[in-house]
């Protein structure tokens, strides 16, 4: 398939005001967009103007979630030089997702390479201040203008570009987790390891009644017990229990995070024992409390690694570590986006540059 | 609120083709819409030409799925009256859906009289043969064009219209269901009990291998043991045991269809005994076999009564009441039918006619 590169000219370019860097609310002149229709496969590969989208009322998405999407990062290097993140990953795990939701294929390599000339245009975009980022967000959905329940015929696939600031605007700090104990977000046989739309839709009222009460997310327990713990809303979850690293196994229901993945990999590489195993949320709150559990952090694209200060359980608090962010954290966080930023050597073969 | 009606010209108008009744292919001329800002509260509310949206790449629905929907019919009566059947209930249940979904209520009653008014402008669209309706399909979906996992400021509802033919074009047929034993639709703590998108675009995969297969769609069993029956893709179920209706009972994993609550009012008026309580699948597989499970039927809107005349588990086929069509089965759809073509008396309230 070949791309189509669609020419703007200069009235259609918004200013680079990149002093609101809020997450996901500015994007950036220009989008990729490409079309599939059964039987003619995949079509239409362009770089357009940012724009509306024309759609039915009767959208097969609007009405039965068939959408799934992506987040990645380019973080800015020395010029006008950009690195993306371990990007085929995304694109393997669109895949799979996909595959979940009975939409067609992606071609992981031409996306990729759409992707990163879209990065090339759009490089002035990406913000260059400390912790900020461009963040991409790949969106693939099913478009049959047709209210049968059956997968759409018809599918649009998009990435949009969205300048963002720093997560941690006031210092590492750390996050006030509720863990949930009424709602649940995935079960075996579920969506829980893919990024399906509908996990996210689903997960908003867990998460608006945490915000109320005064926590930053929800911390997700299996749905059938609510007794293991699976993911953070919107992080994966990792304990330091006797000086070890110890994370939920994946199992189907819970996000296979690729900073998760990364995490691991470069702990071990660190020379910390990493242990992915199911975890009781009480072998959790005692551990806190007798200070086993040592450290508790999270891992996503927008934070990278966000310290867990509190959990919040059943009515109580459980402070970890005395409310000091601790210094396993602190050392993942800071190689992990040394190699992002590029201030250390990208030894896993993780970032492809952007020129 | 005031709703406005836009008058469409001769042009706009549609032929009124009603030879191909596929469901959810084909819509009328017009469409109910309103909008939601957070701040101002609905407004807008209007009867215009069925057309497209201009959405944002970034709209809310498309990245987390926060929309809901409702299925209802109009049927034909005589002259060129119109019967909605238990409406409010559908107005009903759509909040209970938004509140599950982080989205602000509707006016229950604005809406009603709002349907009314388009079904009123539409009704030469609705179909008159045996069996056939327009078919209804509100939809509710948040439309911030921001990437943040929070529910939306803004919000898009709307009614469309599908003229759609008779479910048994070949008389009464049994259905062959397969009993799903890997995937799952919804567990506690999630979102069976509401139409929210996503228990759908979640359900294409199990609901596309048992079609390969050759069964027409699948019956969930709860998402912990696979060990209950809960219910199939577009139906609630019921089992006739020793001459009862017996139904699995709601508990928050399983959706409170209308049609069901209708069979159960209807078929205790008519003297049967329902009883809605936990079924395990096994129960059901050796009473087929030993003939206690005497009928199997589904209910919904699309269907209304839907006999099952076989159930696939464990790669065997179970044959129900031999193939044949039971006759509770037979008596219920005849009077639910009766009572919403208006060929019996409405006695229990459930008919606005549209004028």
């Amino acid at each position: 398939m070949e791309l189509r590169i669609e020419e703007l000219n200069e009235s259609e370019l918004k200013e680079k005001r990149l002093d609101d860097l809020s997450f996901g609310v500015h994007f950036t002149d220009r989008m990729f967009v490409m079309e599939y229709d059964r039987g003619k496969g995949w079509h239409s590969a362009r770089i357009t103007k940012f724009q509306n989208f024309s759609l039915s009322p009767a959208t097969m998405a609007f009405h039965y979630g068939q959408a799934a999407f992506e987040g990645l990062k380019a973080y800015p290097r020395e010029g006008s030089k950009v690195a993306l993140f371990r990007p085929e990953e995304n694109f393997r795990r669109m895949n799979v997702s996909a595959d979940r939701l009975c939409m067609p294929p992606i071609d992981e390599d031409f996306v990729l390479r759409c992707l990163e000339e879209l990065i090339r245009l759009e490089r002035d975009w990406v913000p260059r201040g400390e912790g900020q980022s461009l963040y991409i967000r790949p969106t693939y959905m099913g478009v049959d203008p047709i209210i049968r329940v059956r997968a759409s015929d018809k599918y649009l696939f998009f990435i949009i570009l969205s300048p963002v600031g720093a997560y941690f605007k006031n210092g590492f700090s750390a996050a006030r987790i509720l863990v949930e104990t009424e709602y649940s977000r995935a079960s075996q046989g579920g969506t829980g390891y893919t990024k399906f739309c509908g996990n996210y839709g689903a997960s908003l009222k867990a998460g608006q009644a945490a915000q109320v009460n005064g926590y930053d997310q929800v911390l997700w327990l299996d749905a059938c017990g609510h007794k293991y713990v699976e993911e953070v809303g919107s992080m994966n979850i990792f304990f330091v229990i006797d000086g070890k690293l110890v994370t939920p196994k994946l199992q189907g229901s819970i996000l296979p995070g690729i900073t998760r993945e990364s995490t691991i990999i470069l702990a071990r590489d660190l020379g910390y024992e990493v242990i992915e195993r199911q975890i009781e949320i009480e072998e959790v709150i005692e551990g806190i409390e007798s200070g086993n559990v040592q450290e508790v952090f999270g891992t996503g694209t927008a934070c990278v690694i966000s310290p867990v200060g509190t959990l919040g359980y059943r009515g109580k608090d459980y402070i970890v570590n005395g409310g000091q962010v601790g210094e396993i954290t602190q050392h993942l966080y800071k190689e992990l986006t040394s190699i992002q930023y590029g201030t250390t050597e990208d030894r896993f073969g993780w970032i492809r540059i952007i020129e």
